[in-house]
């Protein structure tokens, strides 16, 4: 049994906290969490041991009313491997106390790649994070192209890809963030970090990124070119590709899912967990082919994408599973993937040709 | 066992029917649906009993492979009673058709008060929806204004009330709906009709509501001043007694839960299904008095907060169960109430007092 320390608790640790506790093979030893507010006191209601991740708050969870199992320090002390979910800068700073107690870590996609020896992407390089000591879970954004380019770089071969990632402001927690009525280049220089960051799964991939801030908080937009090395039959064929992707959902123009909101909604009403979608959601009315170009949009769970991920990046690093193993227990015990399409598929072919 | 048909499956009625299903007492003979969209394939997976609300689109729903048990009027026959959830002024359409089939029915706060013998909020005035065939469940504001009013009318007698509503533009799924960037006065005439529906459950009730409609999606947000009969001792006392209300949640400092955002995030960290929070939600830090003047701000979920009425209405016509009886088995049943912040009053104390 893996034991895993998740240190940060916010957005993305606690979620990645709740998947590693449904997992058979790995448990939770305990939670590090800055500030004791309402996340921290739904830690301890969840039964998760507490740890302050800054000593001197310590009183400020006593104030809380919050049990402390102990400090950061004792918390890595006794855990096989920690899954750092601080802030962007944060876990570059933490890896030294990583490294004092010699115990593995997973970073997030916040940190520069340098932070770990390998970049990871389950879909993508799983194997190549089964030697290393320290790995990093792309970010949402890089996560949700590399399990496009995948299956296109494999089937078609990949000549360039060029997108454009119209990305949420921030998550709906965050209510300082902006912007409130502007659609930001962001970063204004091109390409974004963004492509750069896929290059760091797929060293050898050609591709260009543009990234813009919209006033959302709910999921990004990627508008992705893809210009394939060997054409395909038809559109029609790399929908049915995508949709044999585990984790990539398609979405049939019946559906009436026209955005984020029906997209959050649909999962709300799926059970889903906070209304997660761990998928890509890719829209199939989008899939179009212009000779070798292929084009399509796909929107991206900034808060959701990633956790699948870090679970497999836990059992890489430990190796005790290959790539295929690992995911298809993880998608198995996280629910992933939605039967409410399953079965339609020839309806979606008729009102396609029909419209 | 009362059999209750659920005819218009949106925002409202989807909850209304996954609520109907946890009670003891009650169960969903079937749901209708205009559109064979994500939310009609949702009710199939849910394993409800699919009807067409419109005989003209049966054809849809079978090119969307959903397999319908009939049209709306065969679920009205086959139904104790009917939840009305159809889109403001529908329902007022549909009742002829529960007349025709003699079968007694809950609608909407969207409907005008004519359109039922009486408007119903389970915290005010359940026993007088006992005797009638027709009851309308008052809108989601008017709910929330009505179960702060009860304890105020109650405990300390109210002079006056002055609200402003400061309304979300749409539902996260209405991707149609304004404003992107405005406050808009909605009605710019005063008072707005909030006032007056609240004057359907309280007849006495001295009270002018101002509206407003801004660009979010989650919840309204009320300032709320009551002119109060009898001077409370102090704040404390207020918090007191709402903190006591079964449907009010009070909001402490410490939480950190400092709008919709963080509410909607906390929800769904607790575990609540679509993360709806039945509950009025009232700012802790916000509750002021100035002599007989109290002031305070609540946050309403406008696709949650009317669930349980419903519940409780649809036990009112039936008769078989008081007022308390029922709402305490609505909450039980659907686990209306935080855990989080309980035990954590004196802390709250201390912490205010300390500020």
């Amino acid at each position: 049994m893996l034991r895993v320390g998740v240190n940060g608790y916010g957005t993305i640790g606690k979620r990645v906290a709740d998947a590693i506790r449904v997992q058979p093979d790995m448990e939770v030893s305990g939670v590090a969490k800055r500030s004791p507010d309402y996340v921290a006191i739904g830690a301890e209601e969840a039964g998760f041991r507490v740890y302050a991740a800054d000593e001197d708050r310590i009183d400020e969870f006593t104030a809380a009313g919050i049990d402390l199992a102990g400090t950061v320090d004792e918390l890595v002390a006794d855990s096989d491997v920690v899954v750092d979910a601080t802030p962007s800068g944060v876990g570059a700073q933490n890896r030294p106390l990583y490294e004092r107690h010699d115990t593995p870590a997973l970073f997030q996609g916040g940190e520069d790649a340098t932070v770990a020896e390998v970049s990871f992407n389950a879909r993508a390089n799983y194997d190549e994070a089964e030697d290393a000591d320290y790995a990093r879970v792309v970010s949402c954004n890089t996560t949700g192209l590399s399990r496009l380019v995948a299956p296109l770089h494999e089937n078609y071969g990949i000549e360039k890809v060029r997108a454009t990632l119209v990305r949420r402001g921030g998550d709906p927690d965050q209510t300082d963030r902006g912007p409130i009525n502007d659609a930001l280049p962001d970063p204004v220089s091109i390409p974004s970090h963004h492509g750069p960051d896929v290059q760091t799964v797929f060293p050898e991939l050609d591709i260009d990124t543009i990234g813009l801030k919209v006033p959302t908080t709910m999921m990004h937009v990627h508008t992705v070119n893809v210009t394939l090395e060997n054409e395909p039959d038809d559109a029609t064929d790399i929908r049915e590709r995508l949709r044999s992707e585990d984790r990539i959902l398609t979405i049939p123009e019946y559906a009436g899912i026209d955005g984020a909101g029906t997209l959050k909604d649909f999962a709300l009403d799926a059970g889903r967990p906070r209304g997660d979608i761990w998928e890509n959601c890719v829209w199939e009315e989008s899939i179009t082919l212009q000779g070798r170009d292929l084009y399509l949009m796909q929107a991206i769970h900034q808060e959701a994408d990633v956790v699948p991920e870090n679970v497999d990046a836990l059992r890489a690093l430990s190796g005790h599973l290959t790539g295929p193993e690992s995911r298809s227990l993880t998608n198995e015990t996280l629910g992933i993937g939605f039967s409410q399409f399953a079965g339609r598929d020839d309806l979606t072919l008729d009102r396609q040709t029909a419209d």
